[in-house]
């Protein structure tokens, strides 16, 4: 077993739960240790792009249902409590910056930066549609074999 | 330690988060390892018989209300998003037919199939009052020690 | 490794999540297990004394109003799914008493008979403005890094 690897299924697309997942995976990759974040189901949404991508002619109605419906990046993601109909993630974002920790955008940019891996469930792509020209590059597709593979080689595996 | 083991707290009682819980774990067992799913608190439900069973009886006025207010087996189940007043997880259901995925009962029932080994918590089965005549057949009924004891000797241990 | 080390991040502050924390700390280390509670986000909460402490001349506006809406301590926390405006948390805990089950505020205390160590989030902390003097007593206070590390001790990490 390698104690330097670590895993984490971000399946939460809340604001809050997405905030944890990041903050552990760059403490991490911060410490030397390999990471990878499998984003699956509604963590998907956080690695789709947030410009309009004309992906929509390959769709289901549902489909374009889901797919119009959900969050498109990191920014409008909401909190998983107090969410206030939107308002509680931008005052959380705005209780962040009064202290000068990083924002969610530059935690994803610096576990980039570190060599955290993206890897995006293709069930869930399949299932919503997702394309993968309408998400963010450097991305991997993979399956749950690939993620139990990675599993199986680190020492803290985590779901959120 | 047994890298062929895996141990999951099935939590919650949501649609979306029951499946990947069974994805996680037929993806597990289809590669050979011994896979165990403690069903716990909402998670519990999934494991109860949908027809009507006459334990009422033996049951206080508040384990007869909760048991009637949550759902029975898996058909039920709600999103813990996007649930649209229960409307999201047959439409979700509808999107995963469309791609020929499976179903969240075939992926139950293969994961018996797989040998997977389904756990109730006995704690919740007495606070909740239900009685083991409500359940499916072939779970084993243990409490916090007997998982603990599983995944001490597992290595990937997931709280869903 | 160490097979007799447990973590958990606590993230939620629901009744239910945190009441499977407490019956899984409780369980290992009754078992002999070392086990680090590391509270974050919402979880952080049920270490706040519920008292009325006078550190609002410390805070920002926002952290006033998002501690004033948070509770405080164990004894006003709803549950995740059916809280009925409140009555659900009520409803589960005369349900555990009604089958002597223990309550949250006896398996918190147990926990910490036990041994089980506390841990308060310093980032959370800081975004929320929690001050060391709103907490009760004995907890220590952490980063991610410490987390890490302890984690890699352990053999069973558990996200709730």
């Amino acid at each position: 077993m390698d104690t330097t690897k670590k895993t984490i299924i971000l399946f939460s697309g809340d604001f809050d739960r997405v905030m944890a997942a990041f903050i552990i995976a760059n403490g991490a990759a911060a410490m030397g240790d390999d990471v990878t974040i499998f984003a699956t189901f509604w963590g998907l949404n956080i690695f789709r792009k947030d410009e309009k991508v004309s992906s929509d002619g390959k769709k289901t109605f549902l489909q374009k249902a889901f797919g119009g419906m959900m969050p498109k990046g990191t920014k409008k993601l909401g909190l998983s409590k107090m969410n206030f109909a939107g308002a509680g993630a931008p005052l959380m974002r705005k209780a962040m910056r009064d202290q000068n920790t990083m924002s969610l955008e530059e935690l994803v940019q610096s576990a980039r930066d570190l060599g955290v891996k993206f890897v995006a469930c293709t069930l869930t792509m399949d299932i919503l549609g997702f394309k993968q020209e309408e998400m963010i590059d450097g991305l991997e597709y993979a399956g749950v074999a690939a993620y139990l593979g990675e599993a199986d080689e680190a020492n803290v595996n985590l779901f959120i």
